[in-house]
């Protein structure tokens, strides 16, 4: 039979959803705008996909998935407050997310800033609470959280969101796409995949194989990412399109062309599944779907 | 002989100076401009009081100073992180920070959240690196994080600093005040000591002891920065001064009177100083003599 991803996905979805609800605050805790802000960034109809790699990754380890709810919390409240600044005027300057106002438009610049804040270091908060580090062996925490921070930090996310602002409007090369592309988004994804890795107590060839993979995933969804912003239809995709060309940012269509990314893209995919055929057929049907999946998105 | 506490501060500065130094990556690296801002933010002239604290906490266990520098680096590219985003336009709109332009002034203000978010995460990095992860006893390293994270987002720092920027303008009373006093600034000294009580595997009641002098020490700290808002001078301070009532902020000489500020702030001094009394004298020198300072301090 063949494997049902879109009921797979939900389900973890639900779980995901309920790991979040319980790590945050409630909506009427004093200061209340910020408590709002935090849910309605985090509820705002996020595809979950962050977290759900991670799930997916540690069941490649045979290892049951809901032990790595509080890192899949973790990553999604780090991908939320990356979505929460980019948007901010002086970044990408964006109103819309996801169909929705953005954090700022609705709640003011001041409180979209220390919404991200807060939802970054909450992310810390989760993976450290005492239930979790204690079912970690020996020096297993430590490297989790260096796995996350690296992800995130300068090394990161954050270099990679620091050299797509100062890209754009400029005449960049290839190198700066592929930089932007593998630290903005490939970073957090592929330490998503590293993170089911570490939990399920991979040994290093196995770690190494989980890396590729995200590795690969995580340009292929940038490159999906880049296609849909110029072929998507906004009323799926939720957010304003054609938008990277307006503001001259740099994407795989505009500078490598949109045939060779769509190339690219399928390539990229092919690989990953490649890469993840020596882990048991059985247990990585949710990472195959998922990578097919990448091919196929609308949003 | 009388304890020297400026040679004492000289000696920590530079260890926490050589430490952040050494955290940092070089501002040669790529993206070049966030790399230069993280490091002129970072060594901007502070005082380096909450590391010291940390280092003095340490010590009051009778423990090796030098172990605990790991979360006194933490701790200060946490606190730099805070002050580079509450300058922001959208935030306090400053200007400048200890008598230089502002993180936004000089880098943009992109940048300057970029580098707020970027100090923020280095600060998780810097306290799961092998060597100091290795150092600590059981689940130690988790309750350090715990202690961090909850001491810097939401339920401390951030929620300050949120109820800060709504109180702006507008009739508050003194609840309002003290719950922005204490998390603001307070939340985050006050986890300086528990720290240094931590690393230095302080029993239950030690830890108690340390966690009072610290949530006194910062609520003083806090009142002593509100009364040279309104008598410092500006040559001393580095900041613009009088800002406060500009602003329309909530500050203790403002709803509660410049004498009755002046009295609050030696009682909680002399408070703190008592609550450690119970401790090895000659391990709180630094402790006591931080403390006196706070009340004669000019910047």
């Amino acid at each position: 039979m063949a494997f049902d991803l879109p009921s797979y996905m939900e389900e973890r979805r639900k779980w995901v959803d309920e790991a979040l609800d319980r790590c945050l605050p409630p909506p009427t805790a004093y200061p209340s705008p910020i408590h709002e802000a935090m849910r309605y960034s985090v509820f705002g109809g996020g595809k979950r996909l962050r977290p759900i790699l991670i799930l997916a990754a540690t069941e490649a380890m045979g290892c049951d998935d809901r032990r790595a709810l509080p890192l899949a919390t973790a990553m999604e409240l780090i991908h939320t407050y990356s979505l929460v600044h980019d948007d901010l005027p002086a970044m990408d300057d964006s109103d819309y997310r996801r169909g929705q106002l953005s954090c700022h438009k609705k709640f003011g610049e001041a409180i979209a800033i220390l919404t991200g804040d807060a939802l970054l270091t909450l992310a810390f908060s989760v993976v450290s609470r005492e239930a979790f580090a204690h079912s970690l062996e020996d020096q297993r925490l430590a490297w989790i959280i260096r796995e996350i921070a690296q992800a995130a930090g300068i090394g990161g996310m954050v270099g990679g969101q620091t050299a797509d602002i100062l890209s754009q409007n400029k005449e960049v090369d290839a190198s700066v796409l592929l930089y932007v592309h593998e630290h903005k988004t490939g970073a957090l994804i592929r330490a998503c995949l590293r993170l089911g890795g570490i939990i399920g107590k991979a040994d290093p060839s196995t770690l190494e194989t989980l890396t590729d993979y995200g590795e690969k995933i995580g340009l292929a969804f940038q490159i999906g990412d880049d296609i849909l912003d110029v072929e998507g239809e906004e009323k799926h995709v939720g957010k304003e399109l054609r938008k990277d060309e307006a503001e001259g940012k740099i994407t795989y269509p505009r500078l490598l062309g949109l045939d060779y990314s769509k190339r690219e893209l399928r390539r990229l995919v092919e690989e990953a599944t490649q890469a993840i055929s020596s882990l048991p057929e059985s247990r990585t049907q949710p990472l195959r779907a998922i990578a097919e999946h990448i091919i196929q998105r609308r949003n």
